[in-house]
This record gives C-alpha cells, structure tokens and sequence, in this order.
C-alpha cells in the first residue's frame, strides 16, 4: 500500500477537503501513475452531493486523470515508465461479456467499476484522479500521443469521449448538420470534435453570451435558445443534435429542429424525469437517444484523433485548494470550459 | 365528377352512415381504382373521433385499400385497366423536395397529402377507401402481386407497411431478437413480418390470451407484462422493440429490456405526453424512436415481401353497415385482427 495526497469529500455536501488515502500494491498487471492534472467534470459534483442517489464517502472525485507512469507490473506489455497516459471513467469490467469483448465496456453486464465512488471486483473501494497518485490495470489505461499537452489531454477522458462517441455512432462528418445544445464542458468538446470531424456546427445556447468562443472554437453558427426565432429558424435543420446539458429541455421543440430520421443525442443527464409528446418523434421518425462514454478502444481512437487534429481542451487550471469554489462556478456555468487540477498543488 | 357510395362520419363522433361522394375526373396521371375492400385502422377512429385534433367532416375515413383498376389517364405508365392494386396513407406531396425525391414522401417538407381527412393540392378535400372507387395518382398508388388475396392485402396498406419500415430500419433479420409490444392489428403484422425477416420475435402483451395466436402467427415466445417478473426475466433482452400500442406505457421499464444500443420504436400514439427518466437511455446508449408509415417505394417492397413469404393480415370480413360496432370493437382490442370491409356491401 502507498499513502498519496488527495483532496476528498468527507460526506455528502460537505466541503472537499485534503486528506490521505491509501493506493493498492502495483500487480501483476497494474500501471502505478504520477497523477499531473484531474478535470472537474459536472458529474463528480453530481455524485459528491448525491443528486444521482447515495454515495461512498469519503469520496476522491476525479475520472479525467492524466499522468506519467512511474511503475508497471511485471505483466504490464502496454505501457512502460515514463508514457504519458490518461484513465477516464472506468478501471475495470468484467471483460468476458459480449459488450465487453466488443469494446463497450462501458455497457458491461455486471457495470463497469467507475473510477471512484465504487467498490472494485477486489472488493475495495475506488477513488478517484483528484489525488497524486493512482493503480490502474493497464487494459483501462489509456495513451496520451505527444502533441496533446497533459493539462489539456485531461479532460478529454470524459468530456472528450462523452462527445466523440455519439458523434462517431450518428455520423457526424462531412455533409451533416450537428447542433450542439449548451456550450460548457461537453458541449466546446463537441463542437470542437464536429468541427474537426468535418460536420456543419451550430451552437444553441441559452444567449449569444459566449458566441465569440462558439465561432472560435469551430461552429459555423450560433443561436440563442432564448429567442423563439430560434425554433421557427432552424426547424427541420439538423441531422443530428447534442445535447450537453442537465437541465430539462422542452425536448419537443428540440425535436422539431431535427431532420427526418434524425437524432437527438443526449449526454446531459437531467435529475428530473421528462415529459414528452410522442408525436414529435413519429412525425419524421426521429430518435431521442442516449450516449454514455465510451469505450476502451474508442477512447483512445478519439485521443488520437484529438492528437491529429491538435485538439485539446479549453481549461482553466487551478490550485487542488480551489476545487470548492471551482465546484461552485461549474454550478454557475462561469468557466471556459474545464476546471483542471494542477494535482503538484495538493 | 363521378358520384359513388360510401361511408361516412357527418362530424366529429357520429356514427358513419351511408352517403355519396364525387370522385374527380381521371386525370393525365390518375388511376381510377373499383374499391374491392378497407381495412379499418385505429387511426380511422383517432381522426373521426378528432382525437387527433381537428377534422374534416363529413369525413370518409380508410387508408388501407385494395381494388382493381377500372380506368386509367392517358399519361399513366405504371398500371393497367384489371391490376390489382392498393392505396395507403397518402395520395399526393410536393414529390421536389429531398425527402420526397429519397423516397420518404411520408415526411415530405410540404406535408403529404392524406388519402382522406386532408386537402389536396388541387384544393380539393380528400375521401378514404370507405367508397366504391377513388382516383389517385399513379405514383401513389401500389402494386399488390399475385399470391395475396386482395381482403387480406387491404390492411398492408397501413399496418403492414408501419410495421415493415422500423423493422427494416433498425436491421430485424437473423440474430436479432426483436419484441412487439401489443397484439391488435399492427402487433400481429409485426410479428409475422419479423418472422419472415428471420428475427427471433417475442410478444409483450398484457395479458397470455392471445398467446396462441401469436405464436401461429410467428412468434417464439410470448410474455404478459401484467406480470412484474416480465420484465425481470426479460431484463437486456432485446435489440429492437416496435410497439405498436397507443397508451402510455412505462416507457422506463420497456427500455430496460433493450440490450445497449437498442431501439424502442414507436409506431402506436399516445394521446397524452409520457413521462421518461434519461437515464433510461443513457445507461446503455439507447434509443426511443418513431416511426410513420413508409415511403412508396418501401410499401411497395413491402407487399412484394409479403407475396414472396405468403403474408397477409389476419381479417374480419364486415358489411359496411357493421362500421360502427366494429368501431367499439377496434376500442375494445376485440378484433382478430383486423377489420376489413367488404366494399360491395355499401
């Protein structure tokens, strides 16, 4: 066991605090890595405050790890010390079912083992990238290719798959039409990954507020969802749209910007349930659908998809002392785009 | 102007009593079609019953029709004075726009034009298949091949080609298992048609009834979702569910039994907007869709489809004058399984 630095939840809603935790022995297969950055995903305040149901705590949030490997295992064929890699959402599945075997682990039969606020096939609790150090089998360990600095690599492991994946599935590329609602931490990733996957991007945001970064960061266009132009404009315009956002949308009027046969992709995960008139899927037999990371396999074709296009996040780093308050300006939509923990600080 | 019989409902939820309507003069491109029998379909009520909104009346409703062609226009190409042939849901739209052009006229950006409750490009209104004879369009009208009896083709029109469209889309065929929620008129046309199409088919059904039916009519195996435990043993069962039912179901619990990346597909439609959890499609990245008839040359796939396997609906041959208690039938699920009315009797 190795004692590293962390910065934890104590319980539920209370303030993250610095502590210690204890790191499992490097095994026969495990990668043992120098944690440099963790983002601060929407999700970690989701679970440290139990808006998605009851939690372990003491928590380690943080699934958007990027580091160097400082040990391997003696079975350890993928990774040597010294690689730069990343872990994201998941360390572990059972890796014999067929979702499994097909590189969707994520959708393994028995559930994936999340990266913190989990209990591990070895019967141990999991905690997460807001630490310096973490034990990871190398089979959930992914390469970060030179050309994408660690900092900004970090927060592709989740905001960068979450997006990357429902793209790929509903064909984004050249010719398509993709909208992308809300421009946060998921949705800058989307319209960076569409732009690059060579898709027409258009922004709906609540206002034009931050339409310079939109452009920027690759839409072709950009809308307030606040105006109702907004909806009569663009209806029937898009084959496929992204929703980032927790809230709930009036999805109807969503559906109506889609093309027939289109999709609407949701990675946003609203607490409440939502209401829906069938119609607006029959009428042009749309889909509203669902898209939940990625797999192993993907994550890394994204990662170096990111690395040939020169993709990276846009981050604000900060101080592992900041991480209440950063949680406190994701709540408020106040960061552009991804609070990243320079983890040398905790 | 030719006047022919029919039947029809004088307003919104009257009876449908015997009347007589004008049929247009044979156009250049018209085929005048002898009505030989209308399948009757839960949306004929939906509409005369404006439950769907408001409608035209008087109203003649029917959308599922066979006949023989008596005459045809000069500029006609496709069919003969003695074909046999079928009409469906629509008889006209804008036929420039992409939708159309790709076949899906169903979703035209102009709106198709309803064989009946609807007003014509000529500015005409349009009457259904409750009548003697109709002029179309030859490009909306259908082919029905040699090998299905015209009474059990009439319902193909509507419920055949519903069914057919989604189980094409989402790839029913060898090694899929796919369920069907209902067991009416459209349920027992989806069953037989993922059948044939090599799928492994399961009915959901509320009650086990009509299991032997279903199971004559194609399916391996049949469940009551009455039963909790249903939806337990059934639980990541499935790659594709069509339902085909109009009253709300828990929408949750149905998605449950997708396998990831499955598809529930709504042909049926609740009056009323459901209510749904996202994390129902997120977990398992899966997908709630609709889907609306299907385009011409999809129907006419269709019915070659079903010569080819020996497919027809499972009929009630009614009078005309049963229309309305078969009505109370169709809403009372009392219907096996599907009532067709022999047009001689009007």
């Amino acid at each position: 066991m190795t004692t590293v630095a962390a910065y934890a939840a104590p319980a539920a809603k209370a303030p993250l605090e610095r502590t210690t935790i204890e790191r499992r022995e490097v095994r026969e297969h495990d990668v043992l890595i120098d944690i440099k950055f963790a983002g601060i995903c929407h999700s970690d305040i989701h679970q440290a405050r139990e808006g998605w149901g009851e939690a372990i705590f003491p928590m380690v949030p943080g699934h958007e790890i990027a580091g160097v490997v400082s040990e391997v295992g003696p079975g350890v064929t993928r990774f040597a010390v010294g690689d730069r890699v990343g872990v994201g959402c998941m360390v572990d599945s059972c890796r014999e079912c067929e979702y499994c075997k097909a590189g969707l682990e994520q959708y393994c039969v028995e559930g994936n083992t999340g990266t913190y606020n989990a209990v591990g096939r070895d019967g141990e609790v999991t905690y997460g990238g807001y630490a310096q150090k973490v034990v990871v089998d190398e089979n959930f360990v992914l390469g970060i290719p030179e050309g994408i600095s660690l900092d900004e690599a970090a927060p592709l492991l989740c905001a960068g798959i979450t997006t990357y994946s429902p793209l790929r599935r509903w064909n984004a590329g050249p010719g398509k039409k993709v909208a992308v609602v809300g421009l946060g931490g998921l949705g800058h990733m989307a319209v960076k990954l569409a732009h690059a996957l060579g898709a027409e991007v258009t922004v709906l945001s609540q206002s034009l507020r931050k339409k310079d970064d939109g452009l920027k960061l690759g839409a072709d266009h950009y809308y307030a969802t606040s105006d109702p132009a907004t909806f009569q404009e663009l209806a029937g315009s898009f084959d496929l749209i992204v929703s980032t956002v927790s809230a709930p949308l009036d999805f109807a009027a969503y559906l109506g910007l889609l093309r027939p046969h289109g999709t609407l992709a949701n990675v946003g995960a609203p607490e409440e349930p939502i209401s829906l008139n069938l119609f607006a899927l029959l009428g042009g037999g749309k889909g509203l659908a669902g898209s939940m990371i990625g797999g192993i396999a993907e994550t890394q074709e994204m990662l170096d998809f990111c690395a040939e296009h020169g993709i990276g996040a846009e981050i604000e780093l900060i101080a592992a002392s900041e991480v209440n308050e950063a949680y406190e300006r994701v709540l408020a939509s106040d960061v552009r785009y991804r609070f990243v923990i320079d983890t040398a600080t905790i």
